[in-house]
């Protein structure tokens, strides 16, 4: 079974031009190569907060600097800006992840995960778990059978040779 | 099977204290956020490149700035400094992946990943393979008996609610 995460997508990002790096690692970390962008990210796709005011509170980041961030992060196709009016109130905007946006589930995962098994905290770490069952679950390679394939039978075929 | 990227390894790191983040995520960002850094670390985890010059050719990085990434990377764990002597030639240092960088490999392919499905490019994708088969390989969630878990039936159980 191929995950939705790996589903052929149209693209959506505009800014991939002949100049953009061969490299896909660099063009995923020329957008996401920025701490706050990954912590914006992560409170928008792995705790489901959609709302300036709640993201804002939550990192203690400037209104400016998550200004910047969450414009770049539209412009790229990873969040989408919904208008939205409480009662009584002017219309604010929430920002929700897109498809494009939600795939990246797996990468923060793998950051977390990293995270958690090498600069490790008393309190204990984080945990990734099935929803319907609580199993435990982590990241790792898969072939396209959906069986695990340890990372050292892993290689990368690169779009173009090392320099 | 267990991924052994997911084995348990002794602490390595000597930065985490009381005040270091919850998060793992953040964790791992505050270690890796920087663009130069995940550039540093593809070239010496998955294309093997270990000597300050061949890195400094291929990324095209000032001297100074790749000495201060270097530097980190070994005082984070992640990557150690190895002493050589080329016939004739002073001593040098080699940049060698520890176990814990080389547990980045599925980190840095969860970002190729992302980038060859929603940044894509003429030329197309770069490519995870099976070193022995060759059968193409992707980045996804497993569960402990190593059988793939669907992304949207992943949940995080942080180590803190999210404020």
């Amino acid at each position: 079974m191929q995950p939705s995460y790996h589903a052929g997508m149209p693209p959506r990002v505009p800014e991939v031009t002949e100049t953009t790096p061969l490299c896909s690692i660099e063009r995923s970390v020329d957008i996401l190569s920025d701490r706050w962008s990954f912590l914006v990210l992560r409170n928008t796709i792995h705790y489901g907060q959609t709302r300036f005011g709640e993201i804002q509170k939550s990192l203690g980041i400037a209104s400016n600097v998550l200004t910047a961030r969450l414009d770049a992060l539209v412009d790229a196709g990873i969040l989408t800006r919904v208008e939205y009016q409480d009662p009584g109130s002017r219309t604010r905007s929430r920002y929700e992840p897109t498809e494009a946006g939600l795939e990246l589930k797996v990468v923060l995962a793998a950051l977390q995960q990293w995270g958690d098994d090498h600069l490790p905290r008393r309190d204990g770490p984080t945990m990734l778990r099935r929803t319907r069952t609580g199993q435990p679950v982590s990241v790792g390679f898969v072939d396209e059978a959906g069986r695990e394939v340890p990372s050292e039978d892993v290689r990368i075929v690169p779009a173009q040779p090392a320099a």
